[in-house]
């Protein structure tokens, strides 16, 4: 595209990004990132640019993941079968630990470290640090070991160090009163972060297009919904099973007075800039 | 363009922004407003814009205007017939007086409300306001009346206002010991401000493509030269007359250790973010 | 008198000023500017004087006017005749740029010059800076041009300035939603702005020695009236109509909390001077 | 005097006071109060609204006091008689504890209190607060006990002070390195002070006019003098004994950097205000 | 017993003491200075170190002193025997400035030579400074000359204090509307200042062990009581009558918010520092 | 112990602590925690509190944290035979992830989560976030992989952590230029950190009492030594192998203008406070 886009026209497309950087000046910004995105080495590098960019024109962005597949692969290596209860990692004391290797150790750290090589000045969390993401045992389906429902969010760590211009990278690992590690889904750790930071956005990269009306049918994408319509569609069972907790962080993200959720495609490239400084229709937006 | 240009592409664009948004965050550039630029009001509101989004993206963009035109035609509407000494404004009492009216009542306070309405925070200035322009009666030419030679600039007012997110728009009007009027040149104004803010950038806006080598050769347009250079091309009679207050006012900001100043065509829309935003050559650049 | 007062009662003055020295302490005082203080070089010379004094000594003074008969003269030079309708200027497009370059451009920028010169650090700004005066078109008396109506100020830029020792002066220009300018009557202006700012003191400069109850009786004036006195003069005709914006100004301001507001007469040297700092009773107070 | 000063008159010793209040904004004055003028009620009255307006116009006054009348007074009272050498006070150490006692508990809170009566907000110190003022035993004169020599002044209690608005006041006793009591001539206290804080002005007041050609030849005064012409003075035998702590006090501050030092009337009301804010030529002034 | 305490024995007593360092960071305690405390050398200097230590670790320790042996002792070399009626010292002019002398002057200014040889940095206070205790004639028990009932705390002055590292010691003088000083109750004083620094501890220190259930018998120690039982011990007479301005100072500080207030033994070394941070039951504590 | 301590003697401890706290109020203390103190449960604790402890009197503590057994015992539970090379590690792409994993994942976010169980701020680090610890590859013994060489510490993060009160915890993981891992020895961290953060001290934490003369006799212990002293026992080849890193570490501290450096036994419980709050010898001191 390089050879076809003249400067006028390059000029214009910042032109057209001014409406979206006064409307997101000085405002946080969660992002879950997760999917493909988290693989590709293209799309890897597209997200970092996008959200050193992001800081770089006055926008608060806060990166909150996971990294279920590097978790099962780094089990394997290690000689033990990963097993899921509802979607749920079964989670018991040596599976913890390599949770939190994988996502504190590795996933997290990579991420900084690809950031800060684009420029940004990024810093790695884990729910531990400054008991930043706080969680109880999660028993309502059953003990499934260390899995954790987030009971409090204490985000003054996140206000220290974007203050200071730097991007907090956040893992989905929590820490109960005891002391003792959590893993939290990454979906609704984001939420929770968004309500706790008052953010003015949730967006949540996933690896399809974005919500389905009917899930089996390809072009009943929702372009935007209420958070009504959205409790509806959990309560109806109308959506996707794999959708519900992605769901219920918006619901949250938005409860809490969140402007805007939006599950978009993080199998295209620069999605957040579209989603945040176009007006192209991109995913599902919920309001 | 907007038609053909798709929102990858736009991402794309806004990607390619990013090593100059780094490299200016927080830097403040001086712009010499002029010309076609503010009379065409297709490529006025175009300046406006790009002024305003360089505020958004965190740089501090100083506009520095003058407005010859409009005050020979506020003369003549008066019944005096402007008179010229080599370039420069024979200036009587009653003609400073429209000088004044002109640039800091018309011209300033239009500038300031259009970039108002754009969404920026502007505030217009004279010379006058906090004594931020100091001149004496310029005699190297014989007496023309009001017109001054700039012996200090006070930018202690331009920093209140920038800290608070201001965007300073100055008329090219000078104030004396005794508090009299004196009309300056805007881009010598320019200059001086640049090199006392410790600007990163001074550009100048013209109705030319640049600076050429041989003035009447168009062919022989200079993209780059150094300070050394822009000196002997004055020094040998090579530059255009119009030039020279140009080239000295260039040179001014760059011995006083702003980085790099610019001469760029005016006409051309969006110029300011080309220059600023892409690696498109555009005009001459002294460094 | 200075050969007659001798240091000891110069001691003595400064001492009977200490009880209004505590009294506005770090108070916003309003002055509207106007009438023969502004033309007759002595009484501008003392008003300039007043005016950095109390900078001096801690109060913030907020300066404003309008300059009607520079306008009118300036209207006369480029060959048009003023006309009033109900004492509003008939403003329509040339007349109104004739105004701004007049207010914004020369009055201002005189008085600013003036205070500088005194040893003040004065800004002049007009209503269209920082969009400090909004108005919509007047039209309760029919279609007489751009003569606006105050809907909103925003004092931000006056308290950046106030903050850092600056004296904001202020023309009485307004600027519409659409970036259009309006005329707006100087006395209406002082009283919006002393409203916006929370003013200890609102004081209107004018050509006669204060409010007489019978406007034909040279022995009936007003020393001091209560708003609910001023209201009832307004409804009962019972004053002068050149008095009535004048008195609408002060009940704005009294309105909004500002303690007193008072009309002063503007031909007597440092009539400011005396009204703030002495017990002598000095034209009329309302409170 | 009040019946005979008009409103217009007092507005022009105001006037003729901005010089001074330009010259003194923000400024430290350093006032060694004694004599005559901490005994008789007017002056005393006088002296406290002269330091109180100061502080109001924006001046840093800093008072420092000693009070030998009232310690001897104190001591006879205990049945100690007074005793003296080359006009230092024979401090033993129930001596001393009576000085502290009196200056520190008695003359230093009636300052403060009498300085807040009149709207100041006065906080009284004596040199063991914060260890102000150090000092070591003064041996030069044989062993006359605790009269000590300044050896450090700590002045950030008076930073701490004088940034919230408080008039600090100073009592001349100083606290040695094992935590002694030590008597410390007042006059060279408030050199030292002057010369720790970077004073503009050290003002003694005294019960004479100022100094003296010849001490003995009431028309030997002098209006200004050079601090090497003091220092002659001093090295001369020309200058009386009782001067000579004090030309050594001004020799102190000025050699710091303080711009001018007086030594003046403090018989006359208000002497210090005439000193300050006229031109009237009062005592004596070291340059 | 430093033979006897090994290394690893002071280690564990520094960690003993964390749970009350992580309580009192940052918070206020006021603690009454007298009795034999004030007298033996031994039991000052373990105060003294005690407060300093408070201040080390992040406490904000305000010592409250009386002295009325030193005016008794004082009054008696002045040739004036010392009269009370129901506890209170009747004060006649002449006995209210010994009062002054030796409180504001000799013991004020020691306690504040001690604290700063331990390394603190006091800074002595009467209630005169910034008008910090204001009172009026207490009148309830006759006529008994300037004993005042405490009216007012202006505290201001103590946060300037203390924000910037310093011990404030205050001694327990008060001052009228009218200037005049009046003799307060040192405990009284102490409550009123907790009550309004909102402290979160008051402590007053006796010669007793504590209060006693019934104060003739030495096994009826009171370790806690809640602020109802000491108004009922007030209210039956079963408290002692030295004890009630004591328990009514505790009482003034609990309903003004303060969380506990001690009455403990001073004859015991290094009291505060046991009440403060170890779990050891000491002296009474009321709640 | 604590049945044999009596309240006084603890309070006679804190006092021993006060020349302790006055030292190193506001100071930074670099803590290289590693060996049988990372290991044993109780000793962990001890650590844990110490410096929490350290926190709460006002020292900044900073840890510094390696954990070689772990990654080795990581290492064979994922099926690799750790290998070293002179005391480092060979380190291939697949053990330096493991090191990241170990060092970044669990260990550090395990100290953290301790620290915040004893009431403590903590927020970990690897050398990756911000930037903080950079390096290159070490090749001055062979290609022994992702073992690095420090280049450069960033510690602006470590003070917007400080300055709100959190303690640093780092692991001994670097990033380069490239974004590569690098394993580097944690002593040799903590030293380039104590460097860069003008700490006040190093404490390296070791499994030995101290530095012995001759490492094969117990009774040759140093106590205290210079910095020359210590480069001639390396260069010597006097100092045991395992020591070497040390006291380089302690070296590059000194040179760097940290006061003192300190090799002490980790398997004392409490040693840090211990060193830190007594004047018992304990290790060895080098200055």
């Amino acid at each position: 595209m390089t050879a076809t886009t003249t400067p006028d026209q390059k000029a214009e497309v910042l032109i057209q990004a001014l409406p979206y950087l006064k409307e997101f000046a000085g405002k946080t910004i969660v992002v879950k990132y997760g999917g493909n995105a988290m693989i590709d080495e293209g799309l890897k590098r597209a997200v970092m640019t996008d959200i050193v960019l992001m800081r770089y024109v006055g926008i608060n962005p806060i990166l909150v993941h996971g990294g279920g597949p590097e978790v099962s692969e780094a089990m394997r290596r290690m000689g033990k079968e990963p097993a899921f209860v509802s979607g749920l990692r079964v989670t018991d004391e040596e599976t913890m630990e390599i949770v939190e290797m994988v996502l504190a150790g590795k996933t997290n750290k990579g991420i900084v470290s690809h950031l800060n090589a684009e420029g940004g000045r990024a810093v790695g969390l884990s729910g531990k640090d400054a008991n930043l993401i706080m969680a109880e045992k999660e028993t309502r389906r059953g003990d499934i070991g260390f899995v954790g429902r987030i009971t409090q969010v204490n985000p003054d760590i996140i206000h220290t160090l974007t203050q200071d211009g730097y991007i907090p990278v956040i893992s989905s690992v929590a820490v109960g009163w005891d002391g003792a590690s959590y893993n939290v889904n990454a979906d609704t750790a984001a939420g929770e972060l968004a309500a706790a930071l008052c953010a003015t956005k949730l967006i949540l990269m996933t690896d399809v297009e974005g919500l389905y009306r009917d899930f089996q049918d390809q072009d009943s994408l929702i372009s935007a919904m209420t958070s009504d319509e959205a409790q509806a569609m959990i309560d109806s069972g109308a959506a996707d099973k794999g959708m519900i907790p992605k769901l219920e962080a918006c619901l949250t993200a938005l409860d809490a007075g969140v402007d805007r959720a939006h599950i978009i495609d993080g199998r295209r490239p620069h999605a957040l800039l579209i989603e945040i400084f176009t007006d192209a229709g991109i995913g599902t937006m919920i309001h």
